[in-house]
């Protein structure tokens, strides 16, 4: 769940000009992990990501370059998780091109967690700002950990919320996270840090780029079960974040509005495209519900008893759990349950839902 | 498409005690027409009716009861619009229980234009109203006739805005014609009994029932393409009318608004359920020149050259007519054009569409 024991060979692979997550995920499904990337042949390479990546790998990294990372790093509360950390959010796993590592500030327990999106105009009406933060503190409670992009308007209030309710909150930024970005959130940032988390797929260093902010939404909209908009404009971000959440299968759900506001446009826009309507944070769990049959239990969520029972379906009759969490309270390591769940799977006695849980049906 | 022939014997079928829309639909099928029914034998009656109304058929009603009725249609501009009248609006002749007459003060013309019912509370908020009289102009100019039902609030705004379109507007009352409930709204009566048409089932004399509230819903919205609904409270009659319209096959249509406004929660269970989101008049006229394949144009709508041509495919290469149109375009009775469509339809080059209008194919 900590620091990943090669840093210096991750943050190599990551420094290579022109890896992006696409061969990042075909080098560490070919290979065994980065320090066996890096002591590859051309040849070896070649066949999996092409002759210009190849050379490039090869070739390597000034490791002056990769100092800050290492520095970051070495500060506490500091991690890098990778694709091969059992830490590695499940929900992310599904993705298309899963980012194949994420720098995170705080703890990365909660990026497992069952999460919804909320999120929204950076120039919100103060109507707007009051609904984000409820519905988040409200779904929060519920159990939901809230995850949105840190930015000003609906992403703080939403942040703000969810740190208000049980299950916390997570950033997920488009900058290095030695970088907070916008400068007006660095309160927010440090609380989440201690409370929630903030991550990144960018190198520390990294200042905002436009062009980074989609890569960013697909990670909002990916970790979650579900994207709540609360005030939209058109061509807003917001719309992005949810067409890339639809596009990964994850639920849509759209707060509506006067249809003189043009920052209701956006979330009418989204419930024409079939987005659900939500009125109150009920409307959400109603939803998601129908992907966790049973109902959200704030107390599965919270640290349950430890060592409480010892199958695996005992674990699971109080509601789905995650690869973790089960790990943790079976006392077994993350491979040894993958192999239990998939025998239970192939049984039918486990499903798995999405967002990384595991539901006993029988 | 003025006054009955037999103004007399329909009168004496309506007063029928425990005759509804039911047993006289049953009955105008099996006869040919009210004088032959009340001619009828009760060995004749019975199979369809059963013996208690055969009964009271054959016995019949007093004489006296039947002149106010009478003296209602003797006055100018006052109709009784039949089954068996051509100009019956044919898109309630698809309901499970059409109406079998229509009390009519205005011209029955207006009943067979294409139309769409705008509905919504009687406490409107100043913006409602506005949004009605808006979104009820912009489609009577668009073509469609305006359906209501003379309530205070967003019933008599869209009449308001319907009268100032192109197309007018229809009112569909629950009393008898010769009382206009809530009095407040007797301007605009006089207005849509001048420029467009007042219409209800109910005899001359029918003081307001809240039993008869759901039956002229199902005429509000059985005439039209659709149901707008603008405002509207939970348990309201407006989600009545939303609800026959789902039944009744018609399109529905809701504006959105804050969730913290109550008039909104009407709205915002109907798009839940399936409704359109609507944010302007553009969002109607798209879903119903779904229908409507080629858009509705205002000047079809008008009155056209009479004349101007005389192939039935001819007529309708300008865009889609009603029977009546049709008729009086090409100088032949409906009977006429009737045996024409028919072939027309079984040649495949015209089809039917809802709110009995017919499209050329090819």
């Amino acid at each position: 769940m900590t620091a990943c024991i090669d840093a210096a060979a991750w943050l190599t692979l990551e420094a290579i000009p022109g890896l992006g997550p696409d061969a990042a995920q075909r080098l560490l499904q070919a290979f065994d992990g980065p320090a066996d990337i890096l002591a590859a042949r051309s040849a070896q390479l070649e066949p999996v990501v092409g002759s210009t990546l190849a050379r490039a790998i090869v070739q390597g990294v000034d490791a002056a370059a990769l100092q800050p990372g290492l520095d970051w790093l070495a500060q506490p509360d500091n991690h890098l998780v990778t694709w091969l950390d059992p830490a590695y959010p499940a929900a992310l796993r599904d993705l298309a091109a899963p980012p194949a590592w994420l720098y995170v500030k705080g703890d990365p327990a909660w990026l497992s967690r069952p999460m919804l999106a909320i999120v929204g105009s950076r120039h919100a009406t103060p109507q707007g700002l009051r609904d984000a933060e409820a519905f988040a503190k409200s779904l929060s409670e519920a159990g939901l950990t809230i995850v949105s992009g840190l930015a000003l308007g609906i992403d703080a209030a939403a942040h703000a919320g969810g740190l208000a309710g049980l299950a916390s909150s997570v950033a997920v930024v488009g900058t290095g996270l030695d970088r907070v970005y916008p400068a007006r959130n660095k309160v927010l940032a440090h609380r989440l840090a201690a409370e929630g988390a903030i991550i990144s797929e960018f190198p520390v260093g990294t200042p905002p780029k436009s062009g980074h902010f989609p890569r960013r939404n697909r990670i909002i909209s990916g970790l979650s079960l579900g994207v709540l908009v609360i005030e939209a404009a058109l061509e807003s971000g917001s719309l992005i974040t949810a067409r890339l959440a639809s596009e990964q299968g994850r639920e849509v759900f759209a707060l509506p509005g006067s249809i003189h506001s043009t920052l209701s446009k956006g979330c009418h826009r989204l419930i024409k495209q079939g987005a659900k309507l939500v009125e109150s944070a009920a409307d959400v769990l109603e939803e998601l519900g129908r992907l966790l049959p049973t109902p959200l239990p704030a107390a599965s969520l919270a640290s349950a008893p430890i060592g409480a029972g010892d199958s695996l379906l005992e674990q699971l009759s109080g509601g789905p759990l995650i690869l973790d969490q089960l790990a943790s309270r079976l006392g077994l390591t993350v491979e040894d349950v993958s192999v239990k769940l998939l025998a239970a799977e192939m049984d039918g006695t486990v499903a798995k839902l999405p967002g990384g849980l595991y539901q006993r049906l029988f």
